[in-house]
């Protein structure tokens, strides 16, 4: 069945890395393909840890420089779920030495450096993937499915958020493994690329491109220790992130993302109106879809709360019976067997580079908002 | 508009006493009829609080005797919101003395006593009304009217229950004002005719007759001081009552009551499965009603939260406007206004005294079933 | 007990008059207070309306010309449940005739007519009050309290939106009784006025002043068919209205109102993120208050789903018992005795017109926002 | 780290075949063990079928016999995922061949197989234990914990139901592939062995030994085709299963199982209700513990819905980070490396042949009330 193989390296073995690790082992588990993945090394800079990823996840060598590890012979794909700082030059060099690349997201810390990687994996024609894993929860690929049918009609409003409280703490530090996300130097952003881009790009994804941005962003706590250098340095990425959009389409939106609202984990929530029907979905019921269809009878309409278990709903047929979920890491799953899909046709995986490189130009343009004080572009 | 007086004396100025004096303020706030109410006398053995009721609710004079207020030339319908054990005595007086009738539920302590109120109201021919209020909050209504349109199809599966927390504390008494339910002689049985006989009344109305049961009852707490004894006393009503039933349509069920379900204040939830449809609705959230159709499109198909709140739902366009609820004390505004309207008419407002025998029946067949071990007949 | 006569002249026979009157009769049944209201003139200008509202709701007389029933003798109060156009002139002149006052919400169409309706009130000292029930919602009350104990700490983020969906047919007309919300002469705007002046309200009441905003308005269909002309006109009213909004406290809002969200008919919710706790609310399922409290065993702790409706919560010790909700209209209840109480005592009732100004002051800079493209301020 | 070998040999390679060689593989990933699961040979009737799921999930041989399965040197542990009619032999087979034993639930098809295969594991003292997986999902296991911790108080009531609506249509056949469970033959009965024996676990892993019930059961659908003989066959399982009990510890409880609950997909839920405290949790989403502590402040009290994706939540420090979730299958993962830890210690994983007999006594009290009409005892 899988007769060609796909050799892969992976930088990084982090929260991420293991995702991603969990992907290549399960996607031929549930879903077929001529495709065979075969996981050849794990890169990192501490190679203790580096081992123990490769031990556990059955890696076959581990590399602690990316640089020989893209240099490789035996390696087909680069993947790459190191801190953002490192996402530039890794694709870049990975490109030029003629490999596959799939990228954590966002692509690059700004719009600049995603250019110059969309540049780099297009002139070298090498395949390419961010991973904008939320598109293949179920309960969204089953929204865009009923959008595209057209269920909606005219669309009049998008929101979303996503909203965590885990930076409250004002002892928490800033820098360093885990807790470089607060690190503005290696991150790039805070909230905005973080959880605003996850939030961004399906909303590109299912209602099309965003024409412009008012946004918002604070940093409620200004200096945090630093875990590398040992000193209180001043926080340089956005705590909380908002902002109101117009889409191309004509519908408004409003976006959200923040560290600060107390109560929520991940509570990654998106909402489309159109005029005819209404959907809703949220992360942390993520097998859930909530959908309203104006032209059920009157008296016995209401918001339908679909458990997308089914085997006619989008890759359950992969999965149990109905009535039994699937988690979080599925999605990655899904991503893979999709991209090796994509290795087989015409069609590429997406969203490829190009694709996130629209989610990065519209949060350059939230955080240019942010100073202006205008509304700002969002237009390539 | 209201040509017609309907001079009301009311026995009872606790909890269903003032429940019933709103509605018979609020019915033509919000209600056509030939009749208008005019409240003559409010019935208590405390003078000093009949006054107060009086006062506050507008009933024009006060008796301490429900023997002289059944007598009173003026009054055309006694409201029996008495404790239990006055219902049998008060409703054959007034059917009696030729007084239309309004009872609160249970009708009489036992089958027998409801049994012979039947008996006199059809003897004088007298209208009557039990108290079942649940039957009219606009979710159940609605509920009534999808089963009798057909939409379920054949019923496989009935299910309900009634959970509330406040006797589990051991100090609390029992006896007297407030605490009557608790004093097997005054109310009959425990949660069995105080709970249980709401979910039984909207059963055999949704779901028809019911034909056997098998039932079981504790009393987890066996003694509670008595307050109008101040003694210790025995506790001879039943704090929980379970019991399967088999319907008369070949549908099984699972009621279930209970005063010591930590969490719940008045958690009366139903369902029912049928071949194509079912529903589900909960008196914690009383304006909504869960409603699922097999015949949706299966890849968007789940349960409906229908908010009821719509001009084309029951009673709602006689309210505000859709998405604004209305509250528990709305249900025996309905009731009161179809009570009017059956007046008007050849058609009884449900359920008369006779419809609320039935209940009885079963209550009494689920008391009997928990002593002998065995299924029990419900039928008359 | 009610010694003091309070005689009320309402102008207005809608949606809100059928509220007020509603509340007039049902704040005596529930709460004590030396004032008794009496229901002297119902004003419209439909003198058969006018008559069928006297006769339902017990009004003793009807007016058609507003002006004759501010000059009557024999009234204490005018109610202003009229269209917004309406609420200047009426609220100027019952001030000086020294009528209390209480005022459908928002005060005036703009900032500048609320500014000179308060200080007619101011100056001729009478008490006033506008109608912004959100705040007497039991679940609501709640939350003031919570938040005033200090129970959130330190306030990061507010979210509040009010989606409806009934204006998104095209072939609905403006203007007319019904309709003069989508008539911007009569209105004054569109949804920033209908339904974000009450988010806005409950915000400030519970997050105190906001500074500054950026807002931006839509108006999807640009021509609708007016009933009082009969011909086809441009629509002057914003259809949907959503902004940012940083509160003076240094937290950061979304704010969003339309009427063009498919399934949702009056989902009024609001959301306040603390340094240790969290609250949300919404309007389908008022009885509600979500609560989440950090101090809470972490293994255990999760939202609250609070059902509002204990004796020891605000308001309920008035109504039923344990689990039994209340409606909508009881925020009007609560509302208007609580403005009897403020007559007996120092402390007015809140909203007056001063406090209901800084809502305007909110709104008008959200419009002007919305045509600068700029952040405005939305202080005094 | 993984030092010894554990060589599996599987026998079914269908629904639950698929979700044992998914914990076989994801154990490691996740958890540290001494042991290194290797999957030798996995066993089915259809050698085609059997070789496919060799190739997906890694199995190095396989076998069309069980008995040479059972009789290979190079195999430690069997585990049984074939239909319930070849529990019994392969069980008590693969004990006398001293081989370690792990079987899908029920044990056997009634409780007197289950007592010889706990004899026979019982005298050859080989490892040994059923997947009655709810246990290891998160949420069930925090419900254990809390319980355990005493923060229940005494407990009065359990509740338990398993809905399904799958076999409503009475054209679906019975017997053969994925529809053994319709044939009584191999299945022993219907949803009381399905689905019933689940919620009997659970609920005496939780709230102890069950003393008597009283039971009914229906079949709604008299006769199907059997696909492997065509001929239309009366149907001898029992569609539906409901059941009252009592506890030994004195609570009440009702149970009920049914394939004919239209809208349910695998709707398995369970409350208990203490004198303190109160849990409920549902299959349908399964990383949500529902849960009510009398002990909150009374205003503020509330049943809290937590989210069970933290680290200090059981299992769950070995997946992603707060707010994702994980799917049903992990459930298997979790009971497998546990499994292995109990290999490790002294104390074996539950729950044994010996644990999982007691659910069978109950299945069979329920079974034998439903025709008696009588309670029975449930005890050994």
């Amino acid at each position: 069945m899988a007769a060609k193989k796909l050799r892969i390296g992976l930088v990084g073995y982090g929260f991420m890395g293991r995702v991603h690790s969990n992907a290549f082992h399960q996607a031929s588990h549930y879903f077929d393909s001529e495709y065979e993945p075969e996981l050849v090394a794990v890169c990192g800079r501490d190679k203790a840890n580096a081992e123990v990823h490769a031990e556990r996840w059955g890696f076959s060598s581990v590399e602690t420089d990316w640089r020989k590890l893209v240099e490789r012979d035996d390696i087909d794909l680069i993947d790459i779920a190191a801190p953002n700082d490192m996402h530039h030059d890794i694709a870049i060099a990975a490109a030029e030495a003629g490999k596959m690349i799939m990228c954590e997201k966002p692509l690059g810390r700004n719009a600049q450096e995603s250019q110059e990687m969309v540049d780099a994996v297009e002139k070298t024609g090498v395949a390419n993937m961010v991973w904008y894993n939320y598109r293949r929860i179920p309960a969204v690929t089953l929204a865009k499915q009923i959008i595209d049918e057209g269920k909606l009609g005219k669309i009049f409003h998008y929101r979303a958020k996503f909203l965590q409280d885990w930076t409250i703490a004002d002892d928490l530090p800033q820098g360093g493994a885990g807790l470089w996300r607060l690190d503005a130097g290696v991150a790039g952003s805070g909230v905005t690329g973080d959880l605003l881009a996850h939030c961004i790009d399906t909303a590109i994804w299912l209602n099309g491109p965003i024409d412009n941005v008012s946004g918002v962003t604070e940093t409620f706590i200004k200096e945090r220790m630093h875990t590398l250098t040992g000193n209180v340095e001043p926080v340089g990425i956005d705590d909380a992130s908002l902002f109101l959009a117009r889409f191309h389409n004509g519908s408004l939106a409003t976006f959200e993302a923040t560290r600060y609202a107390r109560g929520h984990k991940a509570l990654y929530t998106l909402e489309i109106n159109g005029e005819n029907a209404s959907i809703m979905w949220d992360l942390h019921d993520l097998h859930r879809l909530e959908y309203f269809d104006h032209s059920d009878e009157g008296r016995v309409r209401g918001w339908r709360s679909i458990h997308v278990t089914d085997g006619d709903q989008p890759y359950m047929d992969k999965w149990w019976v109905p009535g039994l979920s699937i988690g979080y890491e599925s999605s990655f799953v899904h991503q893979f067997a999709d991209f090796l899909t994509g290795l087989e046709g015409d069609q590429p995986a997406m969203p490829t580079f190009r694709d996130a490189l629209a989610t990065d130009l519209v949060t350059d343009a939230v955080l240019k908002s942010a100073q202006t004080g205008q509304w700002e572009s969002a237009g390539a």
